[in-house]
């Protein structure tokens, strides 16, 4: 569900699979939201060229994946829903599919759904919502993977988190490639907490490379903001949060994401300038308008935290919030740290 | 013990504390294995100075620091130990500390030497060396930090690990300062093996940056470093060693270490000629003749994996050794992991 960038790359990875496999259907339906580009409907580009023109030019897809704008199509004739979209639109086309229905019995469901829901005092992922809407089982994948580079093989990993392990061996059947490996961990919410939190810390990291620190500050800062991220998340859940450290979901893609990317970058530039340039103005220059998830994150992750009364708890999360949205000196990051007082263990 | 670049860096630290806290002698003894630089003693730079300019150049030192030439000094006068030698020293330094002795019953030591020893079948750390040369307990201290950098007083934070925790709080009371945090966690062993064996990775990870493979494929191999180095030390070591994962000892360091540092350097020239160009020939160019760590731990931890007849559960480990000793292709390294069956969990 979902033929954008991501949606369609891992339904090539399915796709071969499937056509791998004889537990599984040969044919694998992308649902498109049709549309049209350069004249020609985007289904019928998909099914004719075998390439996603829109939103993943330059590769071949499987002739076993076919697109279908037609939703009700996908919903009845299918038993195992790969979900990829955007996070906004997350909550409505679930519910478009329930009223698609009848979901078949016995069917399951994965979230490739970047970020979680932070409103209020609470934190929902949405394999919550997912569940919830269609009820069916929803496990969730995520790790240091980019659409493009998956699309290309380049070796890249993944990580499905679980609950009912039968499920997570199905997933994996399906998604692990050569070049695309999945390791499985129990616990859905970690994953995804990772996922969306560690671009928190992605800002963070931009505001030492900003302020000409050094890679060992820096690795300090991203220490801190893996055990935050293990602390929100074992906090607000259940699970035990911290297995998922030691995978792709985890360190990897917490690495990948404070070393490099956009969020990095952009928060460079705003600690460069002492925080005296607009984050619209840093991302008009330098994202040609686009929007940053990390200082987004930033804001919502700061604001679950105080509607909870656990500011104290989470030092760094708190004060990139500041940094980005209150005017605090960007060298408070550090001075944060820095304190006199020893703290006994 | 040891007043060289990160003996005398530590030193400076220790002596800052010794002043601030009531609880320890004002004086803190450098001991400094006597040579002449620039036509004057060492000891005697060191005390008129207030400067180690030969091992760490244009810091000033607490003159509550004393350089002290006489061990016997050192070892009598002392109740708490702190052991920051080259690896190739230990055995011999302490072996000549325990004859200057009696140490004074009570004493405490903490090691800071890098590295771990690996002949045979066994893995030793070196405070299980020094505590049975010197009959005292021995810590270890180890993270992401450089001495220079702490020196000039740059964040960065450090591990302690410890078996008895009131040994912890007086080397935390020790080290800690508002530039160079202090965290401890239960567990010697761990703290030295990641020290140790995190420059492995370094070379694994230098491969990536040789082959121009990009961040995902890099931070997969990090991560599977990461989970090798908990496995070795799980296995060699009755310790829970995948605490220090979360410290400064742990990820932080490597992180820094396979992100830059002159092992990832090297190894990625290494991989750029497709292993043609001998490591003495890159050592020449880039390290001016200095030897790398990362290429001869390589090859130490394989010796220990085969005689344990484990090389199978490393398989990072030992393509990384293969391709740095035996003529493999630097592109077997993402081979390895790039295989068809799907590894059940």
């Amino acid at each position: 569900m979902g033929c954008g960038n991501w949606g369609t790359a891992s339904s090539k990875l399915i796709a071969e699979n499937a056509a791998r496999h004889p537990e599984f259907d040969n044919t694998v339906r992308l649902w498109v939201l049709e549309e049209v580009f350069e004249g020609r409907k985007l289904s019928e580009i998909i099914n004719t060229d075998h390439e996603n023109k829109k939103y993943l030019p330059g590769i071949k897809l499987p002739h076993n994946l076919v697109g279908v704008p037609d939703m009700k199509e996908c919903v009845q004739e299918s038993d195992t829903f790969i979900i990829v979209l955007p996070h906004q639109f997350v909550k409505s086309t679930v519910r478009k599919m329930k009223e698609m229905g009848p979901i078949k019995p016995g069917s399951i469901c994965i979230s490739l759904v970047k970020g979680i829901e932070l409103t209020g005092r609470d934190v929902v992922c949405f394999t919550e919502t997912i569940e919830q809407e269609l009820g069916i089982p929803c496990l969730a994948l995520s790790g240091a993977n980019v659409a493009t580079n998956v699309a290309k093989e380049e070796f890249s990993e993944a990580t499905i988190g679980y609950k009912e392990k039968e499920h997570a061996l199905i997933f994996q059947k399906l998604f692990d490639r050569p070049y695309f490996k999945i390791n499985c961990v129990p616990g859905v919410a970690a994953v995804q907490v990772f996922g969306a939190i560690k671009n928190v810390v992605a800002i963070s990291a931009g505001f030492c490379d900003g302020l000409g620190l050094g890679s060992n500050t820096k690795a300090a800062i991203m220490r801190l903001g893996l055990n935050e991220i293990c602390k929100f998340a074992n906090k607000f859940f259940s699970e035990d949060c911290n297995k998922v450290v030691f995978e792709s979901a985890g360190v990897a893609d917490l690495i990948t994401t404070c070393i490099g990317g956009r969020n990095v970058r952009c928060a460079a530039e705003f600690a460069k300038h002492q925080g005296k340039k607009s984050w619209t103005d840093i991302e008009n220059e330098m994202l040609g308008g686009q929007k940053l998830q990390g200082t987004s994150t930033a804001e919502e992750v700061y604001n679950v935290l105080k509607a909870n009364g656990i500011e104290a708890e989470f030092p760094l999360f708190v004060i990139t919030y500041k940094i980005a949205y209150e005017g605090a000196d960007p060298a408070d990051l550090i001075r944060q740290f820095s304190v006199e007082a020893i703290t006994p263990f």
